[in-house]
């Protein structure tokens, strides 16, 4: 008889119950052909004895093998391995058993080297530098905690929560449409917004429904990296026109149209990502007006709206749009935290239809819970206040941190300062290199990034953004102490 | 000169600040050219007293026209309309300040009429017979809003926050690792999972990366139609092949094989979606060997894994795949409850990798808060005890409505009981049409819902799915009285 006593290896403390160890064991023993088809296996009280167990864990086992396929029960006979069962497994799957990342792979798949990206190493006791990225420990988060327990708590929630609109929740769909067209003049129904999981969501659908092999989208020279990629996803043609410092430079868009099918626009209008620059109202009527006579989209990215530390934000382009060209994209990551994955699309209803179209079977739909907390947090004024308190430690942080460069680093750095968001656009005199920078930097534990992300066109600017809006001003100064140490070692040599 | 006093409507106990309102009225007269270019406009005094408002919301919304660019100031000559505004707003821009639904649309864009969907207004007193969508009121949502509420309020949260990883929260990804490796013999590390937002975008991301125009998948002719939508969507060929009892006939993928180039076989092997049926272990094994021999990518999508009444579930395709040709799908959606967005990928190292590529243009990332709060679920063994709490309420009602089916329409329709899962695979005899059954049951207040979507093939099978576990049983025997109502005015006319 097969030695079944020796065969078995239980664990009684396991997660895994007694007898789904004893029948996969058993799987194994059978792929393994250590069990042969047609083998007669003992009965449920004899292998209990052997392996000392209760007979209830070698029948369920049984039962289990037997619904699998594995074996099957002959009347009056006994159970027996599967007669059937096709030559499967080879020695590889020893090996396979034990546990490890599973890199083996049979089979082809596309790659887009595009969007590969290294996902940097976090290091102990490193600052990071990066292109402006809000601070957490500024987030209500126990407020919005609160919001969504009471929320879960509500006795009819339950029908919230089963399949719902791929649209968004209609109550914040409802009260968002009210308080975009209170702060920022525009002029819709809820209708024309979809609720995305936070800007990039927005950006991606508004590409498929865009752009196609080929098909030409206006960005400019220095744009924002992560747009791109979805753009060149779709294997579009990205047609790239300079920025200054009223932002895109709107005849070149003019000229271009005239001799091209222009599909869409991409443009952050209120603080040029990354340069920072505001688009001119000269330039906003000239492209809109561009967009009506061509019948492009626009796609404005408002990413950074809430933060325009000198005057009020201008209203977006998406206020002025009387054509239906504008499709205005916009979230709450910045603005309270990216954890918080809701976002916005809005634009004329028959898009918006069409996104929703995609977007079920991209993700079905997004977070009712999560959305219905928003809905409260943004009806109750909470987001207006929270917006007013960050504003003013930001505005600090933006202060301290330009002063601090223009003290330490006169002679290297170019900036000019930012009348909003989060991030400086520093041009490096160049004498030096970023790449150097990078290097030393990394011996007084400073983590500057991927500098070359900042020019995907190689027009030599010199530039990338630093972000003052994540440190408080103890951390501001000890960052600039480090760049500061990094900059001297470099001048010295 | 311009009247002014009589041009502006300001609304103190407007949500929207004084100064702005007036910027923006402001704004329509310039657009409107009732202020026309080097308009000279009259000091911030004599403004605010003409308007009876302070003079400081005089000054800000001067300000905020200047930042705009709407006017310019010059020196010792005083405030005018810009001279270099372009020709813009015609008279439809007066027409649109009426606030409603932006249905003009100034550019093109691809629609995919695959995707279009009806979807049905909620009527009241209805009941909806569904294809299988659990129970929400049995969701422990107060259990899960007080761990996240927990985990929202721990001192270092914030560091979780902000950008993160867009395979997941590592955390949840090692302890849904072990989960899945102990409950269903998977062998995999954390680094083979993304965390993504249900099953829909594993399909979705898979279909990115396998699938390009042309390209052969292997489907039932029977099939789970949003997984349909998704292969769609990639422009592939959807190969269709028959389904028994056994589900998929894997022979007539060898045939396949032996002519053509199929890059992937999509499967729900522990229930076939729609009719129910389990896969055999034979299949299993043959399947496997092919997707071997042939290097295709088997895409299993165990949607259903935790609703097993007869048996333990079935161990998945993934726990016997030793040469890396699995990409395994699975979500809380169905277990817990579809508004939590939590469902995973698995597959070998590389195809993650790419997969976590297309995702980070997708949105970005996941959300942490609610990950972690799924982390502490499943690892304190809520998960399982929700599952075994469940399941028996799913059993009963399976058996009760059965059992009715059984009782009330035994001529009329027929079906298997289904081992698992939450809805029966229902034959109706020839003799009559879902499409008349569908129109009457309206008058009975039953809707059924979109009978054809079942049969995309157009096959003639006459089946649709029913499902079972979203009503409690005094509302499963009020959902049979009214189709029973209504089979009895199909039958007597």
């Amino acid at each position: 008889m097969f030695p079944y006593k020796t065969s078995f290896h239980l664990v009684r403390k396991s997660n895994q119950a007694l007898y789904l160890q004893l029948a996969n064991q058993f799987i194994t023993l059978i792929k393994e052909r250590k069990l042969s088809p047609k083998t007669k296996l003992p009965g449920s009280r004899t292998l209990a004895d052997l392996l000392g167990v209760h007979r209830k864990t070698v029948v369920a086992c049984y039962d289990e093998l037997l619904l699998q396929g594995w074996i099957e029960s002959i009347a009056k006979k006994g159970t027996f391995v599967h007669a059937n069962l096709p030559e499967l497994f080879q020695q590889e799957f020893v090996k396979s058993v034990v546990k490890k990342v599973n890199s083996k792979i049979g089979f082809n798949f596309y790659k887009n080297e595009n969007l590969e990206r290294k996902i940097p190493v976090k290091k102990v006791d490193f600052m990071y530098l990066n292109d402006g990225v809000s601070d957490t420990r500024l987030t209500p988060t126990e407020d919005l905690a609160r919001i969504y327990r009471r929320i879960s708590s509500r006795k009819l929630i339950y029908k919230e929560m089963s399949y719902g609109s791929a649209f968004g929740n209609e109550k914040l769909r409802k009260t968002l449409s009210e308080y975009l067209n209170n702060t920022r003049g525009l002029n819709t129904s809820f209708e024309n917004i979809l609720i995305t999981r936070g800007s990039q969501m927005g950006i991606y659908l508004s590409s498929k429904l865009l752009l196609n092999k080929d098909d030409k989208i206006i960005i400019g020279k220095t744009n924002y990296t992560s747009a791109d990629n979805s753009f060149l996803e779709r294997k579009a043609n990205l047609v790239r026109i300079s920025v200054d410092e009223n932002g895109l430079v709107t005849q070149e868009i003019e000229n271009l149209c005239k001799k091209n099918v222009i599909k869409a626009v991409y443009v952050t209008s209120h603080h040029h990502h990354p340069t920072t620059v505001t688009l001119s109202a000269e330039r906003r009527i000239h492209l809109l007006n561009l967009a009506k006579k061509y019948n492009f989209a626009i796609i404005e990215d408002d990413y950074d709206y809430d933060f325009n530390y000198n005057h009020s934000p201008i209203l977006p382009l998406a206020s002025h749009d009387v054509n239906g060209n504008v499709i205005y994209i916009g979230s709450v990551c910045k603005t309270v935290a990216p954890v918080f994955r809701i976002g916005y699309l809005i634009a004329p209803k028959a898009f918006v239809n069409e996104a929703v179209n995609q977007r079920r079977i991209i993700d079905r739909q997004g977070d009712a819970l999560l959305e219905l907390t928003f809905e409260e947090f943004i009806k109750n004024g909470d987001l207006d206040r929270h917006i007013k308190k960050v504003m003013k430690v930001y505005k600090t942080r933006r202060d301290l941190f330009c002063q601090l460069l223009k003290e330490h680093f006169s002679t290297i750095f170019s900036f000019e300062t930012p009348k909003g968001g989060m991030a400086v656009w520093v041009t490096l005199n160049k004498k030096y290199s970023w790449k150097t920078i990078v290097e030393v930097a990394q011996k007084h534990k400073l983590e500057i990034g991927n500098w070359q992300r900042y020019d995907p066109n190689n027009s030599n600017h010199n530039s990338i953004r630093m972000g003052f809006a994540t440190y408080n001003e103890t951390e501001i100064n000890e960052l600039i102490n480090r760049l500061s140490k990094t900059m001297k070692e470099i001048v010295s040599t």
